[in-house]
């Protein structure tokens, strides 16, 4: 169980079979930075093209076609002062009539204080400069490399992950992809200081990251679609447009891990799920939109 | 403000322009009861037709089309021990492919236990048979006459409410409504002992109810959509198919009812909520989807 | 086999179960007038608000619950000269970035030459002014009273008909309507004495019409939504949004056609239709969009 | 103006950066061949992995970004007899409870007569075998590298064209397409003896083919989606998901060409497209779907 130390010197902004950076073994932890979506990094300067940048990849030994990785994250950390979001909730998210109505667009600052914990509008034009959020800090776009020899943008997501753009995936929590290549091969970006439901502005509070990552093989899993368990939650990801279609992954996903970690039928599945399912909308802004179906794992203990 | 006891005698299964049952005026409370979606009462006797039978409607004097209608949920309470639910995620919700695997459809019998406060499932043929949840009672079909004389299923939802079939309808929260007809005529039914996100498997736990609202005439409103609020929240909801409609609605209600009553433009509502706005999927099954936007009270505290 | 004549003193913005305007045989024909979509008249005179206005409804004895109504348009032609559409492609149907680039909507006027067959743009502030091509009349909105008591807005459609906006509803096409209430209920209005597919500006060319129409009565059919039948085509239709959804209903509508009257199974219609099915997408503006599934007949003589 | 005869070696099942397989001046001809969707060549030999392998790409000379490369079918037909198409109606298509009563999948075969130029069911379990309809040989996959480095999967389409499977691709048209790296890398597949609207069994009559196309270079063009010639229409693609939004992407990329090269300003080509626009499904089969908006070239020639 190594720790490695990993500075990036390239980045990618797809999503795919190519070169790793470094082999880990099974159960490995990386302390490395990624840099905000527009590919700048800690210290503000531009190192790579805009569009989400990922780190990596990084080869896990013994992750083989078939399998899960499994990948946590032990730390997210907000690595500068500045970062940056959309002004205006995207159109597409909008009544369509209500669009003629809009300004234009731009970008707006935000402070982001580590020490304070808060995240604080510094945008002089703004009539609510100095509105202020806590910070709560997670990464928006990772993945490993998909089937059949993609090579998909990070501007997006699919079965492997990608741009899911969930306010969920924050220090502590687990993340399971399927396998497609030998290594898994995977990639991670796109830090946000913060971010709301559906990161309906385009952005969280996009920033560079110090981050460490702890990585795992589960042998021989039937995953399908990305799943996530935090100490309270499981939840499995719908990764498609439109937002319906992107349910019936998720739901679908859900049903199959109850199959087959806690052999609940798909009726008994059912008949408690309708009682008792989440779901959060991860994000309506990326080409691929994302909603997840979570199940409390207090509602799980209830059977026998 | 009077309080008036109405014990129903006929129900609808369009919310429209009906006679009204009872006129009120404006502030004044109503104790009565519901029956459950099938049309069965408080002695599980079938009393009216199956679909969200509604009690009602209820003139409230004051009201003219152009003002808003608040209901306020004052009491919310199963009066009989049989519930049911659907024992399977409905088709359109689940990969198309999976469709093929389902087992048929049935109901299945849940206890109420009001004292206790659970709800429990009495199903014999059930693997689950005894799970327990706690109860969590709430309204899914309700709402005011729609416009031009229509006169809608109460399968459905539409800018004037109707089944949208949301958890968070529970005792203490206000309903704002357009008014689109003198009197409003505000119609209620379909009360739920709990029930998942999504009303996933076509129902919460269905069952009839000791209901008692307030009505309150708020003048010259310029609500497009069914409007909630709470202690800890308000709310917006877009009542459409697909999901992305409804989204859409729903987000640009709220934005409407920021700019309205907190004073805010489109790019500060905007670059406030793309960090802080949450989102909730009320129904999935009915012929319209519901999607909620929500705002929590304490981030416009934070505005000065 | 009766002709009545009917001129209308009143017009209905809902499709409902309204009091008849004229009882009449199975088998008879009508000869009456429909107004234009904002409710003037032959003389250009507003007799109704606007919205569709329907002249009718029509009671077919003999028409029953369970049964289908068969509408064949005789004679379909504007009467008077002046026809309006609107000025732009709708909100919806175009990329929501582009709507930020949209003049201001207006009407402009066409002019109807009945004796050449043409139709003319009659708009001096547009740059393609006079702009002409062939009349070709058609009625955008009719149907049959929907189920449940409903009263449903002629701006939208269902399984009863109503605001499909196919083009392809010209005269000599006999379209099937699901009875759900004794007499059917016809209505009819919305005249367009041309239309593009889709009806993107949210109108054809609107005018009133010189309208015959014979109705019948098919015992006993298991129809589910509208099908229409010409020389050439059978057609069945999907009214719901979004398109995709639109188009599962077609589909299957004319699965279950090909399987009652042609006695073909799911799979041989499927590998049938596979090879030789078309679609046209007749609304994508109203509430619900309409979609059409067509089989040329020519493929069904092809089987033994 | 060359003419090129390549024999393509291997293919490939993404469309991508891939390595030339020959490149040719802007002008040249090629003529080739193509395998079917799952691999098969023309004498009916498995000789690359299923999912529409591709023969190319091609290199053309000149080609850099912010161009088009037109690409002329001279010549599509089938080289050899057995083609191959689903059973069913993809359950997507279909109204999902319909889904339940579906029967098992299977592939059937056809009889490919290019002398008779006739496709003939050759499948003894089927109660309509022997059913024939006329040939009509199309591409369904063909495209240029996509923008940022991605490989996207021969399932699918795109911007850069794919797997849209429209069953007007036939001999003669011209496609034109948005060119993202310096040679355009065209790549080409998946031909069908005939398919109908929207591939609804997921094929049409799969087949390996004889291939000759004519490439051009087309400097400093603004296209965004692919776009399509014949002698009588002008017809725009959309290629995503939900149809709605592939609607949307069409409509707007023909708004785009009228404006370049007719000069028509938006109000002016919405008043025309709204009475004179047809659409066409190509495909709602495939991860993205494929709507195409066509217009009549002899409606422009209406325009002094």
């Amino acid at each position: 169980m190594a720790t490695h130390n990993f500075q990036p010197t390239h980045y990618h902004v797809t999503i795919g079979s190519h070169d790793p950076v470094l082999r880990i073994a099974d159960g490995d932890t990386v302390i490395t930075t990624t840099i905000d979506a527009r590919g700048n990094d800690a210290a503000d300067n531009t190192v790579a093209e805009r569009g989400n940048p990922q780190t990596g990849p990084f080869y896990v030994e013994g992750a083989e076609p078939g399998d899960a990785l499994a990948v946590t994250f032990d730390r997210l950390m907000p690595n500068r002062r500045r970062g940056f979001t959309g002004n205006l909730i995207a159109e597409r998210i909008l009544e369509p009539e209500f669009v003629r109505t809009l300004p234009p667009k731009r970008d707006v600052n935000w402070d982001v204080d580590v020490e304070q914990g808060t995240v604080t509008l510094s945008d002089p034009e703004s009539k609510i400069n100095g509105y202020t959020v806590p910070m709560a800090p997670m990464v928006g776009c990772f993945g490993v490399a998909p089937p059949r020899g993609q090579a998909i943008s990070t501007a997006t997501s699919y079965v492997n992950g990608g741009n899911m753009d969930y306010r969920g995936h924050v220090e502590g929590v687990t993340v399971y992809f399927p396998v497609a290549t030998p290594g898994a091969l995977f990639h991670i970006g796109d830090g946000h200081a913060v971010q709301g439901d559906g990161e309906i502005v385009g952005t969280g509070v996009e920033i560079s990251m110090d981050v460490q990552f702890t990585a795992r093989v589960v042998k021989n899993s039937n995953i399908v679609w990305p799943r996530t368990e935090n100490d309270e939650y499981i939840m499995a990801f719908g990764n498609a447009r439109p937002l319906d279609e992107a349910l019936q992954y998720a739901t679908t996903e859900l049903l199959r891990w109850l199959n087959e970690r806690y052999e609940l039928d798909t009726e008994s599945a059912s008949i408690m799920l309708g009682q008792t399912i989440e779901y959060e909308i991860a994000n309506v802004f990326d080409p691929a939109y994302t909603v997840v179906a979570k199940l409390r794992k207090s509602w799980l203990d209830r059977i026998r």
